[in-house]
């Protein structure tokens, strides 16, 4: 199975109240039963949250043994107090894992410019200490503690073998809102059991959210909070991979990253629809990344979608304002597979058709061309629904 | 009165059925009795439409006789055939004021992708030279010609006295959506009587779009379509304008046109408050409204005032990912003068209260005060709201 608990790992997720809902998980714990090495990749907002300030500070590492994720308070905007109650959050989950207070990572998502309610985060690890595990159960309440206005949990995984050893590569998310192009990334833990080096493992981690977290965003909105981290403890056995055993897992990881960021899109807040952009022919890949984010963040291509309406001068129009010089006579358009718009030229189509197709489907795919080069990239992101409005107009109160 | 028509223009708003609707206006037709001088700024948009690329290359100019305006197809990605629609419909408000075919220019906005209607663009031109006149009425008309989902027509004017004359400003706008910063403008067409020399015009609207359109957004989409004129056909009397009365005209200019792009944001599509942002204590004015703008077009912030939720840790956030460098430390907040952040810390505040202020008051203030240097920028939006989604899920269909 490829979700599954690498080895070498124990977790459990459990409900201490930090959210309001009775059931929910709001924490969850990750252990390592070795020292493992650690990379991570952290959102660029110059407002960062205690969390991100405390992970920058401990990765790369190749001692880390314990992971605390909690989920209703971001820990955010909370001045010297925070970083002391992310300190402490990491203290007792290393301890509850029996290592050093140094040896633990935290993240947290929830509310800006609250403080953690430290009682219930104690109560919480002190909990899941009790029921770490290798189950599918435990995985899914790991995974279900990160979780704040996401509809589904959201796990990806690869299972590889690599110079004779079976490497397995599982990574967890959370998505919903405040999801901004260029930035490091949302919340995302990924373990393996592969053996890394540090710098590879950063590079690595790297690499894969180039082209996969950093390649998705729901409103546009960078967070404060984001984190990626790779934990890799070597329990698949042989050295630290290299050359092309490296390469070879390379791939498996950017396919699990891939997987999660589609996962995240998909669950935008309010989202009826994962929207994929492809954009071709551009002089350079940043030029392409350039106007995919574009359109995928104009609100009129995404209200249009949610609409199932092939209003495709909305698209062009928002590759226009990319701030990516391009042949206006050199565009080429197509949505679902119809031809929309070629060379610059509006192409008459069956507008019903179209709109069925987008209507009938969850995923959409906007293919843009252009006359530029042969460089091009993906994008991924969600409509933009009522249903997000009135999330977001309420969430507060 | 501040919002007439300034001497010696004359023009007419009719409804040609270019519109589906059966009674608004689409089709607005201003004559100037003498040449006069015409200035323009244009979107940025590389997808620009017909009317742009014709009006960009008449302007600057010192013979402009007529202007007439469509309204619900843009004639953009219309390829050859929409130039060669926009000079005629050029050459056909010429022949209406007795001008020749190259001393008009034409707006357009609505539809992407269709062809202008060119028999009702014609119907509608006789029909409006038939009635051209400088009664309100006559004003209001040609105002709503410009019209598409917008709920009111915008005009703001000015009567000011310099050197001696009494000169007259006044202006027409339309926004409603595709309304993006960083662009040249959405449709304005900005009349006066003064004496002004085309380079002077040109500076002169330049500074003043700097100043309003350019710091006003309601998705952040920027336009195909967008263009601001302005005339001045010298009726006033007197010699083209300079040194102190020019700057006297420029205040009044500005003036007129802060009018029009707050009245832009706050009719924005489903808009129910006018958010007002005001940054200071940058180390430069582009810092200053590069998070502004940032601010103005995060969905979270604009949904949040939507629900009347003083969350401030949106605002903070979306400052962070300007782009500007600043210290976190050194950043202070208030919403409608309630203080909610201090120096990078969280402050104790009445929610109740402050929600109440954004709930019972249309306007909305938002105050950012940062600790780089002395430099501010203001900037206007609108908030996201259900009706602007449901608006744009079903523009086209």
């Amino acid at each position: 199975m490829a979700v599954c608990v690498p080895k070498g790992y124990l977790m459990a997720g459990v409900h201490c109240r930090i959210k309001r809902a009775l059931r929910n998980e709001d924490l969850a714990l990750v252990m390592s039963e070795t020292p493992a090495v650690a990379a991570g990749v952290y959102t660029l907002n110059i407002v960062c949250a205690a969390p991100v300030t405390l992970d920058r500070s401990r990765t790369p590492s190749d001692r880390i043994r314990a992971v605390a994720i909690c989920s209703g308070v971001a820990n955010a905007c909370t001045g010297e107090q925070g970083l002391r109650d992310a300190e402490e959050m990491a203290r007792l989950a290393a301890a509850a894992c029996g290592a050093e207070a140094d040896q633990a990572l935290v993240l947290s998502t929830g509310m800006i410019g609250v403080h953690l309610p430290m009682d219930k985060v104690a109560q919480g690890i002190s909990a899941a200490a009790v029921k770490l595990g290798r189950s599918e159960t435990s995985l899914v309440a790991a995974a279900r503690g990160m979780l704040t206005t996401d509809t589904i949990h959201k796990l990806a995984g690869r299972t590889v073998t690599i110079a004779g050893h079976e490497i397995q590569i599982t990574g967890m998310a959370k998505g919903a809102a405040m999801m901004g192009p260029n930035m490091a990334t949302m919340l995302g833990l990924i373990l393996t059991d592969a053996a890394l080096t540090p710098e590879r493992a950063q590079n690595a981690l790297g690499a894969a959210t180039e082209e996969s977290f950093n390649c998705m965003s729901v409103d546009g909105h960078m967070s404060t909070n984001d984190t990626t981290l790779l934990l890799a403890n070597g329990a698949a056995g042989g050295e630290p991979l290299e050359g092309d055993d490296l390469a070879a897992f390379q791939t498996a990881l950017d396919e699990v990253c891939v997987d999660l960021a589609k996962a995240i899109a998909g669950d935008g807040e309010g989202a009826t629809h994962l929207i994929t952009i492809e954009v071709g022919g551009c002089a350079d890949r940043q030029s392409a990344l350039q106007i995919a984010k574009t359109v995928a963040n104009s609100p009129l291509v995404k209200t249009a979608l949610y609409g199932a309406d092939p209003n495709w001068g909305r698209i062009v129009s928002a590759a226009g304002y990319a701030g990516v010089p391009f042949n206006p006579n050199g565009v080429t358009l197509r949505l679902n597979g119809f031809l929309l718009y070629e060379k610059g030229s509006p192409v008459e189509f069956d507008g019903q058709a179209v709109s069925a197709s987008i209507r009938d489907n969850r995923d959409t795919l906007i293919q843009l061309e252009f006359s530029e080069g042969t460089a091009g990239r993906r994008f991924w992101t969600a409509d933009l629904t009522a249903e997000y409005v009135r999330l977001n107009a309420d969430y507060h109160t």
